[in-house]
């Protein structure tokens, strides 16, 4: 009987990668008058599946990450992962 | 003098708000054979800025959250705030 897990998953650009998204936010912000000197944009998956128990759920989302959510060249991640009611 | 604050800002959209990207990911993770029940995708900006003090640093970050980082009808977002050395 396979239970349900949320995977937060944060995906960050390595550092060394530049950040179009967050280079374009920071020269927004300062054009609203505001003293930013960085921005740098992540993203947070949160993933909701089935597995058998903890140890398949871990396997799964490290599958997930590598083979879909991230980019391994470019993308540092980690997770967080907890059991559902 | 001003000092360096670090803000860590996470946006995600209210419950109830569709999140198109979150169901591309459900489906292409289900598409690749995992038995994924909803994807929801957030946001994180990590802002380097210059205020006074502590209390005129969080007056900003919340000006910044209203006035670009996120749209109030629909997102929600907390944030946490530190000074850098």
């Amino acid at each position: 009987m396979p239970s349900r897990y949320l995977a937060r998953v944060y995906v960050s650009l390595k550092s060394g990668y530049s950040d179009p998204e967050g280079e374009t936010t920071a020269r927004a912000l300062r054009g609203l008058g505001y003293g930013v000197e960085e921005v740098r944009v992540s993203k947070v998956y949160e993933v909701v599946f089935e597995a058998e128990d903890r140890r398949e759920a871990g396997e799964l989302v490290e599958e997930m990450c590598r083979r879909l959510l991230t980019n391994p060249t470019k993308d540092d991640y980690a997770y967080e992962l907890r059991e559902m009611e």
